[in-house]
């Protein structure tokens, strides 16, 4: 295998995938995402090649992977959360499938579940919500009215920027103003943050917030403060979560 | 902590978290679903009560998951997929958070976009689709007109054995019978099948699969020869992804 498009997962190290890591940790060259975890980019092997994602174009990422790729190394791409879900991975499949350099996809935890679940919010739950609808916050063909409709839950990717324009397009549209929401900033991050408010007044709620951020909407969110207050622990406990805990002996 | 719910991954036991893993290997009680990689199970310390959760109901898995956890034994709820999507896993930490023992959810990848990946299929792709719509096949409320007209991806899960249902619904309300569309049957393992078909005909196309089974419709699916004849060996090498490759010294 020359290149590999691994998920780094939602931000906590420890949400990796053994295979995942097993990949990192015998790559020639690493290319990472800012949101990749430190200690992640750390597991590569001392001498490997590091690079980081975001000075350079998608094309010249294109690019650097069909290049090392051809020559023979083991190239890890390593994306935040999953390479498939708003990640663009399938731009970068393409690239090298058009160059004919073999590559492997391996899936990671992607923050559409994850981010709520250590928030304590379930996507699906029986009697609240069986469908889950997904979009990107800078998507510019939003359509509120057919969105206002859509039962379950839904997930905005990207969406803290035009969260006032959303929730409002939503509740004009007919969306319950009550309907419960939230936004979570850094989610299975030590700096998680978490607001919730009924969707009229999320927009003001979650204001001071900082990006990365995903919005919830839907009658899941109720179950908030129950599956939060329980957890004697955060969700996620990063520290025991640590990847040293858990390292093969070298 | 006393109870944890982990998601075990699609399939592939190399697609489990690090955290994961780590917690099957220090638990004292092991209560595992059926689609859980026997892999996994065996990671369990050779002395940790395994219990499997198929012949048990759901009341009965949650008074145990309480009844362990008060015991103050690690105990790990390792569940197919994630925990949180179509897993049923908020009713368990409901009835742990009415019980008052402390859980902790560790997500796990999701077949939701791991199994569509590991055939070649990313579920957003600029230019193609920017939102995703995730549905159970059970779900007796399914509106097809509105489903008919809902841009981007929409992806079934459990959906195979009512498939020619959901196409005909699909197709009758103006849905272009043309859309490109994939059933996959047992993705990210050895035995995994991949049918792909103009939905009109995907029903007949994947008569003979069996479950667990994903159902994709749109037009991503159409890059799913490009990406998937690219990829030298299958997008998930198990052969190369098992544990043993990177387990911990112990």
């Amino acid at each position: 295998m020359t290149v590999s498009l691994v998920g780094a997962g939602p931000g906590d190290p420890g949400l990796v995938t053994v295979r995942g890591l097993e990949l990192v940790r015998g790559c020639d060259v690493l290319v990472y995402d800012r949101l990749v975890a430190d200690e992640l980019v750390e597991e590569a092997p001392a001498d490997a090649l590091r690079v980081a994602r975001e000075p350079l174009s998608q094309e010249t990422i294109n690019e650097l992977l069909v290049a090392y790729g051809r020559a023979g190394l083991e190239v890890v791409r390593l994306k935040g959360g999953d390479p498939f879900v708003f990640g663009r991975g399938g731009e970068e499949a393409l690239a090298l499938a058009e160059a004919g350099v073999p590559f492997e996809v391996v899936p990671g935890v992607s923050s559409l579940a994850a981010v709520p679940a250590a928030a304590g919010i379930p996507l699906t739950h029986r009697g609240l919500s069986s469908r889950v609808t997904v979009l990107a916050g800078h998507d510019a063909t939003l359509d509120y009215r057919r969105l206002a409709e859509t039962p379950g839950t839904l997930v905005v990717f990207m969406g803290l920027g035009r969260l006032d324009e959303i929730a409002r397009g939503l509740v004009s549209n007919g969306k319950d103003p009550q309907t419960p929401a939230a936004v979570i900033a850094s989610g299975t991050l030590p700096g998680q943050q978490i607001v919730t408010a009924p969707l009229a007044h999320v927009a003001e709620a979650a204001a001071g917030l900082e990006s990365p951020a995903l919005v919830v909407v839907g009658e899941v969110v109720s179950l908030q403060p129950v599956l939060r207050s329980a957890a004697a622990i955060p969700a996620i406990d990063r520290a025991s979560g640590t990847l040293a805990a858990s390292s093969p002996a070298r």
